[in-house]
């Protein structure tokens, strides 16, 4: 079969790889669309120096082959991280933070080919009428509606994203849904723009005053701030915006370390809450009543995939199926 | 009147002060017992460099005159920090968070005196039958119940407190009352002594392997973790003990900026949560039901407040009235 491969330092094209053989408990999909995400692009920065395999782990696909006869033909969405299935996280709930997970595109074969497996408990079906195109977003989605999972958002309260990029306008779409005070705060006039129906836009510049972040009131602060700027610049920005006795939901993930002032929580009372993959059933449901909506993707063929890699986030995905 | 005065550099004894005169919306209370706290000792080794004032900010007294009439006689608790009333912070719940704000002992006279005074929606009178050398700890353990208040404790998980000194009493003893599996860990065999009645304790060493922390099971990490350590080393201990989606509490404030991988919190969906002071109410009910316990106070007389600031924690006041 055709796929998108990891050797460890680049991906490659492969036109001849074998398909893979289910165990039991795992289903076999053939893969329809699949979106490129910032991670794939970490990893070929060298984020999973110890993985050799399929890339991929956004995609919609149709169950070929199963133990479980219900799924076989169902277009189907899948979740990325299959747990031990005997530890301690694994049954409290917090599979996804099995240290003994296999990750698709990270740490087990994923999803940028022709045909990939997956663990039947991590497959979710697709309402008939929902375009594949508009539900391989359920993946990003999901991790938007992790913070809605975690952190009540009081609606009479005021919040702001950090981040112009595909993160944050997940995140702001949903937030949006809750009816907060939204403010989009990025660098890029031009993608902010993106957010203008349903939110206040702000250009971080306009929170520096030569070269600092300026003095701010309680009344320009903000109840909930989530960082999504993706580098380190998000969460200092966040702990300047943030009021007291208010919640930092942090969504970055960077490699590096950052020189902060501790005291700044306990001091203020200000939460901060890390937050990670999300539930993808009320992101299927949100995609297929088009609460939600996002730009569309271009898609590539698989060989097609440094042209996929080198567009901008957002816009490309591989048609395979 | 007496009092024990800060001049901005050292604590004075002084005999001569004037009794204050108390503004309308303000009782004026005669102090009988205050404690001395460890914010105290931070303020002689410069924490709050623009005060000049009568130190202290643990007390019991009774209210001498008062506009209101029901307070008057009335032996009674004080909250610390008296906010401005009309900003955001104010009007919504946050008065201890007011940017305005005055705080006794640290940016207004406090109750290191024979009288002193405060606004009349600070004060809590006790029940009567509740010794004043027991209520006495009502303001730190408010402090502890802060933790209670913000973070939803599951009795069926477990828990560890970093630290061994006052605070980390308080915080244990509350902890112990949700009937969560609990664990003390601190670096004085001694200290950690007075834990065992209420709480499993642990040697900060126990978790060391040639200096470094020692790789942890989930199962013998926590799903809470309370910083109380007073020091940087609190933070890198909880981060290191806490489990994948459990929750830090960051009870201690001290100088100076900590370098962290702010991706742990993400890549572990760590909630952390900054803890400040607390509700006076259920800290004066556990007192008066003798829920929880502390060790007797020595009491000192005002003049020898360098014997009582020279005691080790918990155990020194003030026996003033």
């Amino acid at each position: 079969m055709r796929a998108v491969y990891f050797d460890g330092k680049c991906a490659q094209y492969k036109a001849d790889l074998p398909v893979p053989v289910r165990e039991s408990g795992h289903s076999l999909i053939r893969i329809l669309l699949a979106n490129v995400c910032s991670t794939d692009k970490e990893i070929l920065k060298g984020y999973r120096p110890d993985f050799r395999g399929i890339m991929g782990h956004e995609f919609i696909g149709e169950v070929v082959e199963s133990d479980r006869k219900d799924l076989v033909g169902k277009i189907v969405a899948g979740e990325l991280n299959e747990g031990c299935g005997t530890c301690l996280y694994c049954q409290t709930g917090r599979e996804k933070h099995c240290l003994h997970r296999k990750v698709i595109g990270m740490s087990k074969d994923g999803c940028f080919a022709e045909y990939m497996t997956l663990a039947d408990h991590l497959i979710h079906p697709l309402p008939q009428g929902l375009d594949p195109e508009v539900a391989v977003y359920t993946e990003p989605l999901a991790a938007a509606l992790e913070i809605t999972k975690q952190v009540h958002i009081d609606p009479a309260g005021n919040a702001a994203v950090i981040g112009d990029g595909r993160l944050a306008f997940m995140i702001a779409q949903v937030l949006a849904l809750t009816g907060v005070d939204l403010t989009v705060i990025g660098k890029h006039e031009e993608k902010l723009a993106m957010f203008a129906d349903f939110a206040s836009t702000k250009l971080v510049n306009g929170y520096l005053d030569a070269g600092k972040y300026r003095e701010l009131s309680a009344d320009e602060c903000f109840e909930y701030v989530i960082d999504a700027a993706g580098n380190k610049t998000g969460i200092e920005l966040a702990m300047h915006l943030v009021r007291k006795m208010g919640t930092i939901v942090l969504k970055s993930t960077y490699a590096g370390k950052t020189d902060i002032d501790f005291s700044f929580f306990a001091v203020n009372e200000v939460t901060l809450v890390g937050s990670r993959c999300g539930p993808f059933e009320p992101a299927i449901k949100l995609l297929s009543e088009g609460k939600v909506k996002f730009p569309p993707v271009d898609f590539y063929d698989l060989s097609e995939y440094e042209k996929a890699f080198s567009s901008p986030a957002f816009k490309a995905g591989f048609k395979i199926g």
